[in-house]
């Protein structure tokens, strides 16, 4: 089955709204193993409206339509496909009842425009609006379906999840699930050669490789019956990958670094503080968007000058007047000072060049040190990032979370 | 000049991501005079990419594709447009180089499918990605214009804005040109219903309200010949605004509440520090996205447990107790304690309750006090914010930011 979503609407095409139903009718629809082809937008406009559905309706089964179910004059998706199907629109009566009781309720009398929002395609069931005043269409012609939704997403979604998908989930046998690895510390282009092989095989299940902010994730996405079944045809395929790739796997699915950090810093019993400078508040700031890490989590010191680095982390001016402050020394003093000032298991810091400004050759924007200690151990690492400043910063913060989780897991020995 | 946009990615149609570059292409075409008449997502494919673009490439003078650019096998935009369009590809030697240098300076050989990166079809331009190793294309081709970016918003942003709208916008006469005015502390409903007859009138400029997290800007849009004439236009409507909520208003377009408390301490010439704790790190990293304000921003402190706002801010434990380390007493001597501690002019304070534990009946979550001190004044202020975890920071550290703010531009005398 073969589906595609058209949304309708000026108000998309200007930007003034992004286009949250196309994805979550595709997320919607991926559950249930239908194949989304295409995403349209179009104007308040018959005929550029009615070309794209001719083309639509040529290629796919199923065809989703929202907005342009309203009162209003541009509203004209339920004109526009009756029309190109030759239907004639008549009243829906429970609609027309349903409006005639909403304004009857407010003393107000019906808008001629508001019986329009009663009409449906002939042959065409109606579907209920909640939380509006346009009813939606499902259209079952000669076997494609085509339904249409309103266009707010608070109308829009219930409608889908009540209606639409379990009508079509009858239809289908089949169950799409995927699994998400999360890899950090490997390349996109790096991850896909060692995976080329399995990359170029792919059927059943299908292997997706994703980069963003420094991360690499792939979804694997298996068809089968049902959800059981789906697992065991991703199972050897996630295995081959972690066999290959495992030692830069973090975690599965929905995981963050930092909800990772939380978990690794519960189950060994630490408790963290974070000295940072480049990142300005950043890395703590994601860190306790975690709930609950104020059982685990300290302190955090955003020691933008050299005083506060000194005053409050006792890095010694020495040190910053013959390395920098931006130095392997200064960071490993920082983690080291606010581990022992706050009396933390671990503490963890970030020292580097954000930028736009106050690169040199030798220290570039980019340069970034990230400083791990606790009683056993300090360790530094050395990192050139790209990008703007808020790229940097965004950069920095969570591969100094991501050091804490390697040295939690011992993955790195000093 | 008809425009559309075509996305190209799988994970689009999964709905695993939205695809917010339509919308921010669509917004910046309309600025500039040019309409968008279609939105189209396409799967990483080859024949289906060929026929949208063969679609797309009938009916409009400019098309711009977002995504598949990327080094991988599924990265097909670049070879499909080009086989369409009969145009071989080659490598552009500057991306060439800036690739060679990327992988030089981190001591790796250059992945082999790393060069498809730097390939564009002949006759086009490079458009350079400062955030990223995939560069765009732009192509006049016997008067239609075709554009390629890459699919990261991070990426594709900058150079849509750096390169390809300064290049369009030369293309077109009619300029469409928009002011902004920001307010802060008046509610999206009350403000429509001070400009209601001004919002009911509106033809040219165009009056929209949009509010965003605690915030309402209106956007004033005017079509014209010329960038001046549009401005003339704007005027009036501005300083009828202005007249009505201007004690509101806190800045203007692309002004951002940080960036203005930058303005603020350069020109006032003052210094600052922030202790944190609900917003645990917030209110400094969006400070710190100011570049340059290392010479106005001394520190930080997520002061996350009692004792480190005891040991760090001077936080009488005696007030905590009294009082708990969410209440008036307690915000006052966080930023009383971060101002003395750091010596800085200007101390400002944020402890609340951010959820979604924790919350009681007397202070619930969402109950967030935020304390302003200098030489002269002490000050708190109590909100009660809504919504998730997240939410609530960002509400926090806004506020603090624009009680900083009305501080220092005298808006609230103690």
């Amino acid at each position: 089955m073969k589906a595609e979503i058209i949304a309708v609407g000026t108000e998309l095409l200007l930007g003034q709204i992004p286009n949250v139903n196309a994805q979550i009718i595709s997320k919607a629809l991926q559950e249930i193993g239908i194949d989304v082809y295409y995403h349209t937008c179009v104007g308040d406009n018959q005929d550029r409206l009615s070309d794209v559905f001719k083309t639509s309706f040529a290629r796919s089964d199923i065809i989703i339509l929202t907005g342009g179910l309203g009162p209003t004059k541009d509203d004209l998706t339920k004109e526009t496909v009756s029309n190109f199907l030759n239907l004639p629109l008549k009243a829906d009566e429970h609609s027309l009842d349903k409006i005639k009781s909403f304004f009857a309720h407010r003393g107000k009398p019906i808008a001629e425009n508001n019986y329009k929002q009663t009409l449906i395609p002939e042959g065409a069931s109606a579907i209920e609006n909640k939380n509006g005043t346009a009813p939606g269409v499902l259209l079952n012609n000669n076997g494609k379906i085509i339904v249409m939704l309103p266009g707010p997403p608070a109308e829009m979604e219930p409608m889908l999840k009540e209606v639409v998908i379990p009508y079509l989930s009858k239809m289908c046998n089949a169950t799409i699930f995927s699994r998400v690895l999360k890899f950090y510390g490997i390349g996109e282009s790096d991850l896909e050669e060692k995976l080329q092989d399995l990359i170029a095989q792919q059927t059943n299940p299908t292997i997706a490789p994703l980069a963003k902010m420094g991360e690499v994730t792939v979804r694997l996405t298996a068809k089968a019956k049902n959800r059981i079944e789906a697992q065991e045809i991703i199972k050897p395929v996630e295995d081959e990958i972690i066999k290959r790739i495992g030692s830069f796997l973090y975690g599965f699915d929905d995981d963050s670094i930092e909800k990772i950090v939380a978990q690794l810093l519960f189950n060994f019993n630490k408790t963290i503080s974070i000295a940072e400078s480049c990142t300005g508040g950043l890395t703590a700031h994601k860190l306790t968007n975690i709930h609950g890490i104020s059982q685990r989590f300290d302190r955090g010191i955003v020691s933008y000058s050299n005083r506060a680095k000194h005053e409050l982390l006792q890095v010694k001016l020495d040190t910053i007047r013959k390395y920098g402050a931006v130095s392997e020394q200064t960071a490993k003093e920082m983690a080291k000072g606010v581990r022992l000032s706050s009396g933390c298991d671990i503490g963890v810091s970030i020292t580097g060049i954000a930028g736009p400004d106050g690169g040199t050759h030798e220290k570039p924007v980019g340069l970034v040190y990230i400083g791990y200690s606790d009683s056993k151990t300090t360790y530094v690492e050395q990192h050139f990032f790209n990008g703007s400043r808020i790229n940097i910063k965004e950069r920095s913060a969570s591969s100094a979370l991501h050091l804490v989780r390697k040295m939690i897991q011992g993955l790195i020995s000093d």
